[in-house]
């Protein structure tokens, strides 16, 4: 018997996607892991605040017990490869530190995360931070639904369909490349576009595609609002959950000679 | 009465995503659908094949006597706003005509589709077809979990993160885009890249980015094979369902200033 067996004895870090909101859009995958984890982490906007996926996950995932963590991460916008927030990575720093006790004690852990987990999650900034510290902790993504393909599904559209490109663009998307990339490509998802809306919709309607979208905000949650016609969301106040879509192409049949176009 | 009440009679067409290969990344409401449905309409690639998304959703669904109809896709490249091949066309005519037939009698009919319905999938072809005779059919799509996030998941790591600008590139990518999307966007995702394969290696070495690609063949299925160093892929010959995902930065955290990247 090797006398250094900690290793066996270490928790399992999950981090789950719980999709954009419709709690039956979750995955037998994700339910089953969450059920089973005796410690949940979950992000949560400010101090006290309430979790969107804690909240997608309850729904399916009865309570018997279970640890909550509430690990409070700042609402702030990361640019990747450019310095951080020292307040931001602090929070973060002291949220992994949190998760990794209960690692350390033999705790399973579960972070529910809205969406995918693998599409802009924070749920990566707090793996790396584990990571640093516990380099052999053993990891499982399960991957979700994102708001992305729940809204074009509740619109019975295609994303992409053929040679289609597709480009999904975050929110900050603050420079040149938006323009060029609504230019060459087919297809194009901005996510998160609550803040930059009005100028949006002035770039669209100036590159003659302003028919072409589809904005949903909160999809799949109760308060799910469409605008098929963006310019009526033109000085509104929008959720941080709202979604563009932008197709060029229509999908049409028909008999003639050019048969089937998209 | 009304004397005619035959749109209260119509079945409800239901285009639903059962994932990329583990039946455990199905969603609750993607097996609730097709466990209601009295007709599933699957897509085989020719006359007798197997259909891959039946496979897996029957792994979670139970058969209770439902009928199955077999849609015979031929496996075509299609290339959308071009001319579509007339055996192509007639055979996608042809399987409309029958799922009609039975949403004419009041049948729901599902037809399930791999990883998520509004990413490539044949069954918005279908859909259109369907709705070009039926324009009024009621029609549900259910999004799934995507084989590039479910590859991503599998290696533990994001698709996109913070400002990235993720592209989706598919099979049909022979023209000089790809090389521009390689160079200016962050992350890549190329779908069904097994025909082109040598060819990819190639170009990747010579922009330097042969290191940040990993390459999945049938992700989640019992075949699963993962190439971390793509170029040991050079000259295989790969499954149609391999996926590769590029991505330039990597997650990191360190004490220094520069404290968080990806």
């Amino acid at each position: 018997m090797k006398s250094d067996n900690s290793s066996a004895q270490t928790g399992h870090l999950y981090l789950v996607g719980v999709g954009p909101g419709d709690p039956e859009l979750m995955t037998y995958k994700a339910v089953r892991i969450l059920s089973d984890a005796k410690v949940w982490a979950v992000p949560t906007a400010r101090e006290k605040g309430l979790s969107s996926a804690q909240q997608i996950a309850e729904q399916m995932v009865p309570d018997t017990g279970r640890t909550i963590l509430s690990l409070c991460f700042p609402m702030k916008k990361v640019f990747l490869g450019q310095d951080t927030d020292a307040q931001l990575l602090s929070a973060w720093r002291q949220s992994a530190d949190e998760v990794i006790r209960h690692l350390d004690r033999g705790s399973d852990v579960a972070f529910p995360t809205l969406g995918d987990a693998t599409l802009y999650s924070t749920a990566f900034y707090l793996l790396a931070m584990i990571q640093e510290q516990r380099p052999q902790i053993p990891v499982t993504v399960v991957p979700g639904i994102t708001a992305m393909a729940a809204c074009a599904a509740s619109q019975a559209s295609p994303l992409a369909l053929g040679d289609d490109v597709l480009a999904v663009v975050p929110a900050a998307f603050e420079d040149d490349r938006l323009r060029s990339i609504l230019t060459t490509l087919d297809a194009v998802v901005l996510m998160k576009v609550h803040k930059r809306l009005d100028v949006l919709i002035d770039l669209l309607e100036e590159l003659g595609l302003v028919d072409c979208a589809v904005l949903i905000e909160r999809s799949g949650m109760p308060e799910e609002r469409v605008y098929t016609d963006i310019r009526q969301a033109r000085g509104c106040t929008l959720h941080y959950f709202s979604t563009m879509v932008i197709r060029k192409k229509k999908v049409q049949v028909s008999n003639e000679r050019n048969a089937l176009t998209a």
